[in-house]
């Protein structure tokens, strides 16, 4: 019987510097037939997502590197197509780590490895981003780091992003002030006429620390609780400035170091005048806390009261210039590939 | 009838940069007589401690500056001399924030200005130091912030300071290794041998970085889960350098910017690569936990397991040189001035 082929991504070497194609590879084999327990799932969408650039280098870092010549890793959703698992059926709709590949064979009786989700309120992509790793992102570094009190004003960076653009709606539900920075006038006329947030300052517009600091000043009139940082560098220092006693940081991602260019933090000693907590943080250290966070995640994503964009690559050859441009904050909300 | 001289310095102007002598000035008066209870306090002590270099600054920081022409803020003990108030008796013991002059006349019916303290297990100065502000600013950071498991290691700079020599035997009372930094050979053989810490790192045998990285590794095998900073700058760097999965950051003091000098951080992204939580404190802020702490605090000085040790300057007039040595570490253990 004839199988069906399976395309696959493998990281073909680790980048010094800003990465590039050449950095992938796409190959193609032909599925395998199953083994007992496993199910074989076809992809609709792959998640792109800054983290991955730092599993390309080999360095120390929160998690194990990606090993080279093996299938890029990253979370998918797709159905099952065939199954020898009596916990899956053909036709279930799934989430998992399926990386950047059109088929995923998993043995599927470890647990957790496949979820099975709902998609009659809330569209399967969503499994990616609002109701899914980005979302939980948000939800911890907002509700357990930030906690933000109503009145008090939350600052996110990438504010248009899958992760940012949550961020800022779920302070908003908290009765909170939510200020976003994001790249471009149409991601920051989004942010505030679509997502609903206060205001939204154009880094774009500011090339120093000053005056970014003074975009948030007048953004912030009451200063800063609260920020999620996303970016790091002149943005975090500007940040700083405007920060209040007893602020919370909660540390998410440094898109801007991600290729080995210093990011020093130029007053520290903030972190000590202002009685700040700054708190580095990754989302699959909390997994007991998924539940409660996709919960209300789900839930307000089903009612329409958490909105978000999505940015749709095609094929999944397309994934690597989508992933470069995702880094260069090209995307525009959540990266998605299309795979079937 | 004649009333005694009071001896006072006042914050003459404002330093730009380092400090001098000339930001001073002595001046004297007589005492006024006493209005209803009110309390004459003759000080034995006066503490001398980093913040002061923060107050003398105009800009914003965690609390007023200190104003211009008025007695410079600081923590003393000494005894009742005349009373005009059924609190205080003459001869009591007391401590207090009575600042740089030799009498303190106060408004002792304010609640928290003046407290008696007990003298028969506890020698009177140790108030100012152990068993008082300093003390408590170790005990804080160690136990809210940094909460050291058995066998994690804490690191500290200024290991030989009042507050630095505290923090580390409360982390080895807690079953945790405790590794110094501090100035000097003397300065580190007396952090091992009398106070008991596990290793001791004399900075100035490391001219950068790296090699101050290197020898923290060597001292703390098992890198480092936390660490109480008092001086920021290279040291905070390197420190981070080491620093594990999880760890905590207590940002007590950053005594290498206080003249102005910039001390970035050169790697932010370890907080989030690492995990760790940064965070700054003042000790004023946290009264509700004083008793806790003075009360395990006065119980190890009481049984000789808190061991310090005091710089004592004669007179108020050698304050400013005290002062100023004490910013530059020339102080060995807490910084007194001898007023009576």
């Amino acid at each position: 019987m004839s199988r069906p082929i399976n395309r696959q991504i493998l990281l073909a070497s680790r980048p010094t510097g800003e990465p590039s194609v050449d950095n992938f590879r796409l190959v193609e084999s032909a599925v395998p037939e199953l083994a007992a327990g496993q199910v074989l799932v076809r992809h609709h969408f792959l998640s792109l997502d800054p983290y991955m650039r730092g599993r390309m280098n080999e360095g120390k870092s929160y998690a194990q590197p990606q090993p080279l010549d093996a299938v890029m890793i990253g979370g998918t959703v797709g159905e099952v197509v065939e199954s020898r698992n009596e916990h899956f059926a053909v036709g279930d709709r799934v989430v998992g780590m399926g990386g950047w590949q059109e088929y995923q064979l998993v043995d599927a009786h470890q647990r957790g490895v496949l979820q099975k989700v709902d998609t009659r309120h809330v569209p399967l992509s969503a499994y990616l981003g609002a109701v899914g790793m980005p979302g939980v992102t948000a939800w911890y570094g907002l509700v357990k780091i930030i906690d933000p009190k109503p009145g008090q004003t939350v600052v996110v960076s990438a504010a248009s992003g899958a992760v940012g653009g949550a961020v800022g709606q779920l302070a908003k539900a908290r009765g909170a002030r939510a200020v976003g920075i994001a790249g471009g006038p149409d991601k920051c006329r989004y942010v505030v006429e679509e997502l609903g947030f206060d205001a939204c300052i154009d880094y774009k517009q500011h090339g120093d620390v000053k005056s970014l600091s003074g975009a948030l000043k007048a953004a912030c009139p009451d200063g800063i609780d609260g920020h999620f940082e996303n970016v790091g560098g002149p943005i975090l220092d500007a940040v700083m400035l405007r920060a209040n006693a007893f602020s919370r940081i909660a540390m998410c991602g440094m898109i801007s170091g991600y290729n080995g260019e210093p990011i020093p933090l130029a007053a520290p000693q903030l972190i000590l005048v202002n009685r700040m907590k700054v708190e580095g943080f990754i989302v699959s250290e909390h997994m007991e806390l998924w539940p409660e966070a996709l919960k209300e995640l789900g839930g307000l994503v089903a009612t329409g009261q958490l909105k978000y964009r999505e940015s749709v690559a095609e094929g999944l050859a397309a994934a690597p210039e989508a992933f470069l441009g995702l880094l260069k904050g090209r995307n525009f909300g959540k990266q998605l590939v299309r795979l079937a």
